[in-house]
């Protein structure tokens, strides 16, 4: 049976052996996982990236769970997206297909390797798993557990592939235009950079998010606090977080001295333009901080005259993510909706939502930045194309 | 005003105003294209690039005409895609939105210029219009009286604008990430295979059509012969136009003599592979003729002795157009649709219909054949991208 033509049911019974495949290896995965642990201990690799490198059961109950849970979704192959009957009787379904072979190319998280995985299952594609050396061991050991699902409900192994070797290989998948369908980098800024500069397969780029909030004038200074502080530090090392605040210059003299008061109260490292320092005790922001993502405990800060100048600030910085207004203005809330280039456009809402669980997709293969196929978080019909099915008896052009 | 969230009313009112200053112009144009087409018959160009670039007033007219429709189709932007109201109250809507800028590169056709600068205007984006040095005064009549009607209207001439310059410039708009934000490239195989493995700016794919017609054991032979010589000779030149037909063996020695026969009635020169030509005159086929797409009177055909022979066949010299099955038997119809991968599979009608003004769009800027973004014949919908619009009233993330 090919991958592409199996029904949900094949699909969904190889979801389940897989699920029960990995369970099983549960010992093997963790024994590799130390060895790649190991290793980078030793090569004095940061403690947040070991963090990211460990697997423990908890996470592998996780990456189970994801398969149960990818099991119980609605196929995305096969439905017919629209379709019409011609004046001539022919009739025309456009229908979604499979893309073929998905490359993922990813870094450290060894779970990445199941959800990935089993996401390409299900939408029916092959999947190549280019993980990072560092969790070679790890990505290994989940794959053959795997591959035994897969061959126990009689589907391919090779649906789902690891693709190891030396960093050569990386280019030789960004080469593959024919061979690959699409190319998902899921990672760092120099990672993704890296792909959607050299790959001739066609990329979807995901996930680097420099989010800002704009607290307007007039905003509730109450809710502005609540949502700032949620989308700083729920979970600071997401690409949802909050890096920067802007604070229109009305409000700055109420609403920043309890922001910076917050931000401290919160273990948050607030880095502040001169303007925002009179209003408290800031790190002296550069330049740079405006551009970064953080991914931690950290904000910059500054304050803007207007909303023109809101949206300049964020023309200027904004990866194109996630954008948030906190205003109780119809006005300005339409202005930065309508004009704020961004994946989403945040009003009186944590940036923190904008995600494929939040917004009940069940599985999410990243947050697409680009504009083309998919923008913003990608459930499964994302990772699908279409096929037009024309169907006459006979017809001809005139 | 900005272009992107220009009314409605305003992007139509421009391209009235375009349709008019472009009828206006109709001397200049002429006397510009004379220039071109001088230049390119004193550069010994041949006859059929000669007729592409040649305008005369029946196309200018259709151009005028083609302003026209576009003001007349639904605007494809703040179209509503989906949304939900998520269990907390926020509220999640999907809107389509202008690309932004988008650069079309194309060939000696002058038409394209008011085709494509009217596509994106009505889109809401910016439009780079790289036309080919040889039409080089044509193009430029053309945008300055576009521009016109702009101006006319309101809205900035820069929204159409040409690039003119030598051939370093194709490769300055490929290089140009973050500033345009799609390429589509119009034109032969060699243009667009060198803008797709070129370019770091996405790209959406257009257009090469070896397209192959299957004709089944059982077929109804009268349908057959309808069909394949509609979908030869009805306009040999475009991309949706026949180049090969395969006969399955338990036909061919009724079908065959039939075809052939037709071939030559119509002016249609056979290109045969040794099995073929036991039934008739045929110009002796390379392996070449199958991977080629003839634009003109020729097809190639090949005997082959199953379905899945076809489908081999078709898998290894698609260029994933649009694929024909003729045949009565609802099993193969079902696996050539389903195992075909091609931007359109056709059944029992002619591949002629695969087009975005058969398709009902009214407009297309081409015929996408990737899997990424837009499959098939693209209307204006698939000339935005979309954004998620996320509202609430102080929501966070617990």
């Amino acid at each position: 049976m090919t991958l592409a033509s199996a029904t949900r049911a094949a699909k969904d019974a190889a979801l389940l052996a897989m699920a029960d495949t990995l369970a099983k290896a549960e010992t093997a995965i963790l024994e590799a996982n130390e060895r790649d642990v190991g290793r980078a201990e030793a090569n004095g690799t940061s403690a947040a990236l070991i963090d990211r490198l460990r697997l423990n059961p908890d996470r592998i109950a996780g990456m189970v769970e994801g398969l149960h849970e990818l099991a119980a979704l609605p196929d995305p192959v096969g439905v017919v997206v629209r379709g019409w009957t011609n004046a001539n009787g022919v009739q025309v379904r456009q229908v979604r297909v499979p893309f073929g072979v998905v490359g993922i190319i990813y870094e450290a998280r060894p779970n990445v390797t199941a959800d990935a995985g089993g996401i390409c299952l299900k939408s029916g594609n092959a999947a190549l798993l280019r993980g990072s050396s560092s969790a070679a061991e790890s990505n290994a050991a989940v794959v053959e557990a795997l591959q035994a699902g897969l061959v126990e409900a009689g589907l391919p192994a090779e649906a789902i592939q690891l693709v190891p070797g030396p960093r050569e290989v990386t280019n030789e998948l960004m080469a593959a235009r024919g061979l690959v369908d699409v190319l998902i980098p899921r990672g760092g800024a120099g990672l993704i950079d890296n792909v959607v500069r050299n790959s001739q397969v066609p990329v979807i780029e995901t996930g680097v998010g420099n989010c800002h909030i704009f607290v307007d004038a007039g905003a509730d200074e109450q809710m502005a606090l609540d949502i700032v502080i949620n989308a700083k530090t729920q979970r600071p090392s997401v690409c949802n977080a909050a890096e920067t605040l802007l604070v229109h210059a009305e409000i700055a003299d109420s609403f920043l001295p309890k922001a910076l008061h917050a931000f401290a109260a919160n273990g948050v490292t607030a880095h502040g333009d001169s303007r925002v320092a009179a209003y408290g005790d800031v790190v002296p922001a550069e330049e740079t901080d405006f551009a970064k993502e953080y991914l931690s405990l950290d904000i910059a800060v500054a304050i803007v005259d207007s909303l023109d100048s809101a949206l300049q600030h964020i023309r200027r910085y904004s990866t194109g993510h996630s954008e948030t207004i906190i205003t109780e203005s119809q006005t300005s809330a339409a202005r930065f909706t309508s004009e704020v280039d961004a994946a989403a456009v945040l009003v009186n809402a944590s940036s923190r939502f904008v995600d494929g669980g939040e917004f009940g997709f069940g599985a999410e293969i990243g947050i697409s930045t680009q504009k083309l196929h998919a923008r913003g978080p990608m459930g499964l019909p994302e990772m699908t194309s279409t096929k037009y099915v024309v169907t006459g008896s006979g017809q001809i052009r005139q």
